[in-house]
């Protein structure tokens, strides 16, 4: 089965990353969430930069009733919208594949308490900017990972979007179960961008220093050692060893800063910086909620949650 | 022996706030940093407002070499520059008694490095707001608390200084001996202003919320807690329960700002918004080098460090 229409909910970093690139090989709508945005992609394109360079032609629109039927549904949207958007899409695109690219776990349940769908789980690291609606920025060309979620479809299914994604520009990759991937993402994620937003710093260097008692990477280790003892906890093997994805990650920031590129800004720094409501529920919540049904103390990941709640709470 | 001058080495909030009360019953003098300051206190004198209301006239200068000799110096300085002033005094002000009034443990030492005084330790929960060169608010009047530090000097010597401060107007306690309650504010000061510097909330009620399991009350006790241990395994019976100060200075802050005075700001949080350097070194540095000397875990505190440090690193 060939994936002819696409539709990408939220047009944010993400959301038009996928659209922009998409659009090049399938007919590819946006349902936003304001009116000047749709009508913005609808009249100039989506211009893409950076490790991209393009303008793509798509569809956009405010108004979930205008969009058509199509093979795949990529929700794009923060895991704090995720409710909101599955409500806006159901009975609605009845032949289509929803992916879900969220931080943290737990996407795929909102989605499918809005009616069954065949569903496809994916973590992304692809990062950007976002200088316009029409205009986005490709910083991190990083892989999507996917794989089917439940017994909700097949592995063919995901590999046919994997192809579609790399046709399309794009990095995939397709795992028969995406949970280890999943996993590692997601306690890289509740590590970095918890430190991050508590102290202002983006993911630089400092996060992978070890060398003397006050460092911040034997913060940054020991929660990740607390995250594995959970996935492990949990019978999850992980794909990547979280702490090798950050060093990795920070060796690679290093290059591009002296290359003259931004060092990166976590997205819940970026949620802080402008006093906007992050993850943390999601990412470092659903952590916490997994070590507490598999009995494990994670004094360490408890208390940044807090800190986070409470720096929000300070806006 | 009667305390007939006095010299108040640093003319931020507190040492403002001494000088100030003091020079109502003693010759007081006031170092400083910068000469336009000392020019201000001289002609000018010191006007304070708050829970006091007057103008103090006293002797300001930039010059320690200009200092008589002293019965009693208060060094009024932060943690980190204590070094400094000490160095200042060396071989100075021959008769004097010096009183340390820094948050954390170790100041007394330094001085001590610089000659050998009669010390008498001192914390202070005091706070105000400094409006100009020679104007002080008094916002919190709450005691002094002071001990003999070792055997360099008397309990008699230290209530004759309580006896000073509270005929000047201020509140203080003299202990035989104050690490009790040095450790109480220790532990308060470790927890409150890590907190506060990492989350930007003022010491405000969700310091002592504890009813659910994201609430920051929780990650203040734990904090506490593990001071707590550390405090039993040095063999010091703490002279407050600092959980309980908490709750008290909460409940009492959330009273002032019901009639309209501020939310206390700590310390620690002031200088992560003006990005200076925090005292987090003396603070949560001696709780989490005292833990260690004492072989106590104190995993909280550690990573608190760490973020503090790493805060500071993003200025």
């Amino acid at each position: 089965m060939s994936i002819d229409r696409v539709c990408v909910v939220g047009g944010g970093v993400i959301g038009s990353l996928y659209a922009g690139h998409l659009a090049r090989c399938a007919e590819t709508w946006v349902l936003t969430r304001r009116a000047a945005h749709a009508e913005a992609l609808a009249s100039h394109g989506l211009r893409v930069t950076g490790k991209s360079d393009f303008t793509a032609t798509l569809h956009a629109t405010v108004d979930e009733a205008a969009l058509p039927d199509a093979d795949l549904v990529i929700l794009a949207t923060k895991a704090t919208d995720v409710d909101e958007a599955a409500a806006r899409l159901a009975g609605r695109l009845p032949s289509a594949t929803v992916m879900t690219i969220q931080n943290g776990l737990g996407a795929e349940e909102i989605v499918r308490a809005h009616g069954e769908r065949p569903l496809v789980s994916a973590v992304t690291f692809m990062s950007g900017v976002r200088h316009s609606d029409a205009h986005v920025e490709y910083e991190l060309d990083t892989e999507t990972w996917l794989g089917p979620y439940a017994e909700t479809t097949t592995f063919e299914r995901t590999q046919e979007i994997e192809r579609l994604l790399v046709e399309s520009g794009l990095r995939a990759r397709a795992f028969p179960d995406l949970r280890p991937a999943q996993w590692s993402k997601l306690i890289f994620n509740a590590t970095v961008n918890t430190v991050a937003a508590l102290t202002d710093l983006p993911h630089v260097g400092a996060f992978a220093e070890v060398g003397a008692p006050t460092d911040l990477g034997l913060l940054v280790r020991d929660l990740m050692d607390e995250g594995k003892r959970v996935a492990a906890a949990a019978g999850v093997e992980l794909h990547e060893d979280p702490w090798e994805m950050n060093v990795h990650a920070v060796r690679r920031g290093e290059t591009e800063a002296a290359a003259g590129a931004y060092a990166h800004v976590p997205s819940m720094l970026d949620d802080v910086r402008s006093r906007r409501p992050t993850e943390v529920d999601f990412i470092t919540g659903s952590l916490v909620r997994e070590a507490e049904r598999a009995g494990v103390p994670v004094p360490l990941h408890a208390a940044m949650y807090r800190l986070v709640r409470a720096r929000e709470a300070a806006y």
